[in-house]
This record gives C-alpha cells, structure tokens and sequence, in this order.
C-alpha cells in the first residue's frame, strides 16, 4: 500500500503520445489508470486540460476528446496534457461525488497520498500534472438538472495581476457568458492552481442535455482559448448561440443565489439570460402533498439577470434554485 | 392491512372538488394520500389526466397543476379528474422507478390490492380513478438523459376504429411530433386503458432540462387536447417550438431502436428531428479506458429521422442510445 502515483509513459516524448496517469490502490479501491494524452511541440506555453472531475458532467470529456483528434496537427509550439476524465468512478456512477467514498473531487485539493481514492486522484495531479503546466483549463458544466449557458468562470482572486490575467483569458473564449462568481469553498481546483501563481479557467458548459450542437460551441470556446495562448494559430470565432453571436460578462455575489423555502417541485417560469425586475415572478415552488392553495411564488429580490435556474422537478428545503447575476463593473 | 384505496372526498360534488386518494399501507409502506382535482361540468366527455408515474419526468406533474389553475374557469361540460402525482415516493427520490420496491409503475398495471407499493397504487388508479373516466391523458416525457421533441406518442393498437381514433387525438395536441411507437411491454397503463375500450394518449414531453418555455408548449397541447375532446370551448393554436410552427407524424420500430456495442461515454454527434442517410454518423462511443485509437462509430442503419437521442453520458453497454423514426404511411 502506500506507493506513490506515477505516469506510464515518457511525459516529455516529442510530438503526440499517450499513456495513463496510475493512481495507486488504497484500502478503500484499486489502482486507477487515467488515461492521459501529452502534445509536445517543444518550448512555449505549457498548459494541462482535465474534465471529469464530477461524473454527471461529461460535456469535459467529450470536449477533451474532440480537441486531441485534431490538436496534433494544429498546435505550433508550446505543451499540452490531457486528462479527459479525473474521476473514471464518478463518471461512470454518473454522480458528482465519487462513489466509493462519497467525496467530491473539487473539495479535496491538493489531495493526500495515504488519503481514500478521491484524495489520491487530487494527490496524483497535483503531484505530478500540475508541475507541468504554467495554465489549467478545468472542463465542468452544471449538470442535468439546471438551465445555465455556455459559460467560463473565475471565483474572486486576491492577487489583482492574477484575476485580470484570468478574466481576459476567461474572455478569450468567447462563451456567450464569462462569469467572475462568488462561490468560496475549501479544497477547490481552482483555489490550489491560483495558490502557486498559476493561471486557471474553469468551464462551466451549460446545463441539462449534453447535444451535439452544444458540444460544437464548446468546443470553439477550448479553440479560441487555445488560440489565445498563442498554443494554436487561427483566428478566434465567436460561436452562434441562440442565434446570437455575442457575448457578456457577468457577476453573480453570494447573495444572488436564491434557494428553496420549502420540498416540493420547483417550477421555472423563466429562462436563463432573461432580464427580471425587482419582484418578477421567476418560479414557483409546488409543496407535494398540497392543493390548489399551497404554492409558493419565487420572486427576484433585485433587478438582475437570470444566470441559471434549476430545471423543473424535485427540490429538498434550503437547494439552491436561482443564481442570478449582472454586468460586471470592474 | 390489506385495506381498499379510497378516496378522501365526494368526486360528484359539482365544480372545482379536492381531496387525495389514498392508497392502503402495507408492509413495505405506509398509506399514501395522492392529491386529486375533480373538476365536475356535469353530462359530456369524462376524462382522466395523470402525471408523475415516473419519479425523473417532472414536465406532467407541473403542467397538470398549472391546468387546475385555469381550468375551473375555461370547462364547459363533462368531468375531469387530475392527479398531478401518481408516483410521490418516486418523485421525492427523484427516480424512475418507486425506490421502496424498485418497480416501474407503468409495468403493472391493472395492479394489485394486496401487492408491494406501487402494484397497490396502481390497483388504486384502476379501480377508483379509471373507471370514472373514458379517455385518459398519461403526462410522461422521455426524461432527463435524452434529447427528444415534445411529443405525443401512442403505441400500435390492434382494434382499428380505436387505433384511428387514438391518432386523430394524437394529432390534435398539435405537438411537434405525433409518434406510433412500436414498443411493447406487459403491464403498461396504455395496455390496461385499450383493453377496456377506453381512449388512452400518451404525452411524452421531451427530455432535457424541464425549462419556462418547454412547459408553456407542453400546456399548449394539453389544451388543444381539452378543445378537441371538447371539454374546453376556443380555437387550438400550433405552439412555436425552435421557430417553427408545425407537426410531423412518425413512425418508429423496434428495428429503429440503436443500442451501444460497448460501456464508455456516449458523444451524440446529430441532434433529434434531424434528417439522417444510410451511413451517416450519429454518434461516437468513448470507451473509458480507451487512448485515442479506441472510439466506436455509431452510424445509421438506414434513412430516417433521429427521434431520440441519448445525452452526452456514461452508457452501459446494451443500453438505448438512439431511436430512430421515419414518416408515418398508413
């Protein structure tokens, strides 16, 4: 027990070459093997993309593996790795949270050798993936059961040069929302990269229905942040959206996130991106055992933004239901 | 034990009445109390809607409460039953299937009296709801892992007039897609409706996020249901869905159903309603462990129309990925 996580394959090869990043067993699991892509074109940016961190999101992988059919032959300088699925337990239990210890990836960060299987997947990448990259593009999405856009997100960073370095990359994307969102809990990702000075760009790619047209505007956001840091020539293109090609940038503080006052069955009455003034009626809540009278209306508490809202069904007292947002003024 | 169901108030009170029906305790459960709405015009059509058989397809029990708030007012004849949530322990786990026994509600009808859960609910429905009713609304949709059109679907019928009939009500909804789908199992609610004459539409409201502007389509067609029937006095409207206001009768056949050759992450690469050839990609199967030579096209057997398509996801192998359809000659 106890050994330490390893790579199967020479990291530093030229050009493209492939292996797995080996998670070692522990008492609670066997060794994982995560299959890990390296593009090597020599000096220049150096830059690790992962996806599945929780297993219910899987527009990262798909995305991750969209973008190595055509990377070799499109990147001109620079290094790139790609771990198209952190959590393989999670992603096929599709469950946020790992299955085996009930751990979400994304809250035990930097990991721990000795720790359960989740712990040693973070130890495994912060140990030996993240020393590799100088920039982190993390693939998530919000999952089945909201509406939420094509979005990247940055949380509040206190280093000023490191949070405008972010959101410009953030903007590179050109995802029809960029998002700096006020959501701080331990043992994230993201808060462990920007800790060693690094730069770190999480997608958040939409909600509900994982389709083919939005997997193509997803994919235009990895190529356009590609292009933005110089890994990948061509000209960035604004992806049609809605059939808009446009983009805004958002904030949504903690306290434009909006939760259930009660169980039942939460029903939307708008839509992601709709504009709602001060008291507009944005859901309603249907208590399960009540009759005609025991709704309860969800209205907006300020003029805002809607920037994601849960999907029709099942909600427990105190889920989060609405985040809303508005322009960003820096 | 072993009590009847009953319901909780008189259903031939005139106007708007409600109460619950209540499904007896047994040993794996204590009793239920489904809410129900009986909307009592006196002489005229007797209808039936029900919502909720499925634990993950929340569109029916919404728009079946958002039906009780105008309808009282829009009725003009005949009686009307609703019952938003046939399923409430399902709901609640948000689920498929009833989590204290693991069974389908939608497998056992007509259901047994001294059965587990939810064989009692539906021995409730059959004996004290259906025989109240000649025709019945089943609100379902194809839930959340799917991409499919709001729809209204029915399965081959042997008597023919009721067949006829069945489709006429179908296209009457005016949902985007009216589809006969050839798909038989024992025990479904549309089985035990037919064998007793009666008069059986299945609404399958698209998959998906449950979002503002599919429900007001949903509502829309169960409308135009309601004036077909001739319950509700007004003019049906087509409901615009993805700029388009129109409808299409399909068909689909077992031999239409695509199942994955292998376990690994599904990538839809076309999107439901969209025209396919005999050879044409619809999508790509990851295995997990897979490096880059690994992926398994999913091409179609023949020209048709992708019905449904699975979600971006984790599939096990065997499992539905796609149904394809194609024009309905009859």
């Amino acid at each position: 027990m106890n050994e330490t996580p390893r790579v199967t394959f020479d990291l530093d090869a030229p050009g493209l070459s492939m292996g797995h990043l080996v998670v070692p067993e522990g008492s609670d699991c066997e060794a994982l093997s995560l299959p890990v892509f390296s593009l090597n074109k020599g000096e220049g940016p150096r830059l690790l993309i992962t996806g599945g961190c929780h297993g219910n999101e899987l527009e990262g992988p798909i995305v991750a593996r969209r973008v190595i059919e055509w990377l070799p032959e499109a990147q001109t300088c620079g290094r790139i790795i790609v771990v198209p699925e952190l959590n393989p337990l999670a992603v096929q239990a599709s469950t946020r949270n790992t299955p085996v210890d009930g751990v979400n990836l994304n809250r035990v960060y930097p990991g721990r050798a000795g720790g359960s299987v989740t712990e040693r997947i973070a130890d495994a990448i912060s140990r030996l993936l993240l020393p590799m990259a100088d920039t982190v593009f993390d693939l998530h999405s919000f999952g089945p059961t909201w509406d939420f856009p094509p979005a990247i997100i940055t949380h509040p960073i206190a280093d000023a040069d490191l949070m405008a370095k972010t959101l410009k990359m953030a903007e590179a994307c050109k995802m029809p929302v960029t998002l700096l969102w006020e959501y701080d809990v331990p043992g994230m990702f993201d808060t462990w990269v920007h800790s060693q000075g690094k730069l770190f760009i999480c997608a958040e790619f939409g909600g509900g229905t994982v389709g083919a047209e939005a997997l193509c505007i997803y994919e235009s956001g990895v190529r356009n942040a590609l292009i933005a840091l110089g890994l990948v020539e061509g000209k960035a293109e604004h992806p049609t959206y809605r059939q808009k090609k446009s983009s805004q940038t958002l904030e949504s503080l903690l306290s434009d996130e909006l939760k259930s006052p009660a169980c039942g069955i939460f029903e939307p009455r708008r839509s992601m991106l709709d504009e709602v003034n001060q008291g507009d009626l944005l859901g309603v809540l249907h208590p399960m055992d009540s009759l005609s009278a025991g709704s309860i209306d969800i209205r907006a508490p300020t003029t805002s933004i809607v920037c994601a809202i849960r999907s029709g069904g099942y909600v427990e007292s105190g889920e989060e239901i609405v985040y809303l947002a508005r322009p960003l003024n820096l």
